[in-house]
């Protein structure tokens, strides 16, 4: 049975059997021609839409249905957490191949919407549509900030720390790892095996790059402590976000290759295929960790934000005010600067 | 020159080159992880997000890069006016093919932005991704209306009359008179030629189909007026919209065919293909316009909003209290009822 065997109407019905009671502030939900909703009181709106594509951002072939519907929401939520906002609504617009089985679009609907559930954010409304092509899902969300507390990357200054939360490396290796054991996947290069490697950190590798979780937490306590001067996520990786917060607030900055928190199962995997960890870690994707700069006369502020935060952060660099990017490797004295490398970019 | 010579940051530079200045109460615009907005004082938040994908909504072949634009944010604004609401920002998400033309894209936006601007509603950021398909657009919208004053498809009680705004058909007239101009894409029947026609009636009919103009000021007036009990769009056409009131409202329907507001072009079209005008101007979508639902008591100010909606409204049926859907053809009292037909549907 696939998508095409069944109304719209019965596909609408699949995806509400599957979302918790509307809250009060839902005055008109999904089944009318527009959502209506009260608005928080008292607070800003943060909005923001990002799309994941079938062979653009997940493979089909190894991406489990329920992967990729948690996926679309969470690259969305990791905006949110990037700004400091409290998630409260989602918009889903879905393009679906006829030959989608339904019970495939039942287990995407499902990681969606059980993220939606753990991080307390209501689906008010959606479109549903067939796709003659790859598989599409849209995902537009809103959260809310207090006024002047949103976080944006432009405010960071010269003699900034950055810092990043949790681990990096392992999504780019997870995807690798995926890849490397579909042998008729493999272009060039990756061609490791991974049962050479450590069972546990593959395994973490891979549920990282399939199950990615969004850091709204630590987002909202660096927002309400202001305990962050700029700030953005790391969807397209460490070097992209370290670039664009450095191009927002007019900085340059110098980034510490020996603090950088690798994943050491990711550095494993990176070593193993002869691969430069480092470099690897810095431009690859996925990882949905936040770089953050926060000022020293802060660090009291960013204690107790990190003491709280659910997660590791890691101090990995400075602002500087010499615009630059640049990478230092080695001990601190003897050591070697390289220009950042790209990161992930669609187009040019 | 294509897409994909040129930078996301090169493109989102074309996109915001077309936006008029930003209002007030956008406090972080396009650039950063997400929007940041004031909410409109005292008013409800009314949200939704539709897409358009080719070779579903639309044609590339005989569709220009312009009336893609517009009507993406054409058939969302339409939801907004259904509900009564003031169009207030909007979200682009674009998923673009490799081969699209720098011309193509900036036309396409054009297209989108200047409708945008003549609504004044501001773009407020959004998502580029190559498409590994089709060209896809997805945009979500968001406005405001006053507490109690949203309209939705549920307010109709027996006895309120049925009215339809402008003219139906013209579009999917349209539509097949763009694709009998290019006999390679025509499968069977509708093998019209256009020239058969009058010229203004063709010309009225296809740029019907690729601008129809979402009707926001009558919408805002029925909302303010009170003067609808009922309303919805006629994206998947009068069949489709009259079907939806009366499952939402509880109620039946029974159409009079000898009112419908159909186009006298479309109408000729059709009959000249052989085709029944009421049948295919009530299944054929596109148009845009609007259905809605009125008591008999609030003639007088239904009259009022009909001054100055900037479109005619024609009565063309009545609620019942028994269910089911009926069109009556002739006159009243020798006239036969039929069952309506069927509208578009994506799936099933």
């Amino acid at each position: 049975v696939t998508v095409s065997d069944l109304t719209e109407a019965e596909l609408v019905a699949r995806i509400q059997s599957r979302l918790p009671p509307a809250p009060d502030w839902l005055i008109v939900g999904i089944g009318d021609d527009a959502a209506v909703v009260e608005p928080a009181r008292g607070r800003l709106e943060v909005l923001t839409v990002d799309s994941v594509v079938e062979g653009v951002h997940f493979d089909r072939r190894f991406t489990p249905p329920g992967a990729i519907g948690h996926r679309a929401l969470a690259v969305n939520l990791s905006d949110l957490a990037a700004m400091g906002a409290q998630p409260r609504l989602a918009l889903l617009s879905l393009a679906l191949p006829a030959t989608l089985a339904c019970g495939d679009f039942d287990e995407l609907v499902g990681g969606l919407t059980a993220l939606a559930t753990r991080e307390r954010l209501t689906v008010v409304g959606g479109n549903l549509t067939r796709s003659p092509g790859p598989l599409v899902v849209d995902v537009t969300v809103a959260g809310t900030v207090k006024r002047r507390q949103a976080l944006t990357r432009g405010g960071a200054r010269p003699g900034d720390g950055i810092f990043v939360t949790g681990t990096i490396g392992a999504a780019a290796a997870g995807l690798q790892m995926l890849r490397a054991a579909r042998p008729e996947l493999q272009g060039n290069g990756q061609r490791c095996a991974a049962d050479e490697q450590d069972a546990a950190g593959v395994q973490r590798c891979i549920h990282r790059y399939l199950y990615a979780q969004p850091r709204i937490r630590i987002g909202l306590l660096l927002a309400r402590n202001r305990a962050a001067t700029a700030c953005m996520d790391l969807s397209d990786g460490l070097a992209d976000g370290v670039r664009r917060v450095a191009e927002a607030s007019g900085v340059g900055i110098l980034l510490d290759a020996d603090r950088l928190p690798i994943d050491p199962g990711a550095r494993r995997w990176f070593d193993a295929c002869g691969a430069d960890p480092v470099v690897e870690a810095l431009s690859g994707g996925d990882d949905y960790e936040l770089v953050f700069a926060s000022r020293p006369k802060l660090l009291g502020r960013l204690r107790a934000v990190t003491a709280h935060g659910g997660v590791p952060v890691t101090r990995v660099g400075v602002c500087t005010p010499e615009p630059g990017l640049l990478v230092r490797r080695g001990r601190e004295s003897a050591g070697t600067t390289i220009p950042l490398p790209l990161g992930f970019s669609h187009f040019r």
